[in-house]
C-alpha cells in the first residue's frame, strides 16, 4: 500500500518553494516520501510500514501537512 | 532516447545540497530534467528533444555540470 498524490505548479518558482517545505518536513518528522519532479509537477509517493504493510499515522499527518503546503 | 543517473547520498544534507544545485543550473539553463529522490538517492532524467529525438548538446552540457556537483 502507498499515499500517492501528484501536484502541479503555475511555475518552478512555486514548485521549488513547495519542495523545501517538504523537505523541511521530512528533516523535522523522519518521514522521506519519494518526489519525483519536473518543471511544474511532483508526485510525492509515502510507503506503508515493512512490517505492518498499512499507511502509519505519522506518515498520514505528514501528508495532510503536505496537503497544506499545496493549498499555499 | 534519455540520459539517466542514480547518485547515492551518505545523508539527506548532502542529498539536499546536490539538489539545490540541480536545481539551480535548471533555473540558469532552462533544462528541466526529472528528478526522483528519496533520503539518500536521486534518480537524473534528461529526455532527448522531442523533434531530434536526440540528446541535445546544451543537455550533455547539464549532464556534465551535474557530474561535477556529485562529484562535490
Amino acid at each position: 500500500m502507498r499515499l500517492e498524490r501528484r501536484l502541479e505548479f503555475p511555475d518552478y518558482d512555486a514548485l521549488r518553494d513547495f519542495l523545501e517545505q517538504v523537505v523541511d518536513l521530512s528533516e523535522e518528522t523522519g518521514i522521506y516520501p519519494n518526489q519525483s519532479f519536473g518543471r511544474t509537477y511532483v508526485n510525492l509517493t509515502l510507503f506503508a510500514d515493512d512490517d505492518s504493510g498499512e499507511i502509519s499515522a505519522a506518515a498520514e499527518a505528514f501528508a495532510e501537512r503536505v496537503d497544506g503546503f499545496a493549498k499555499g
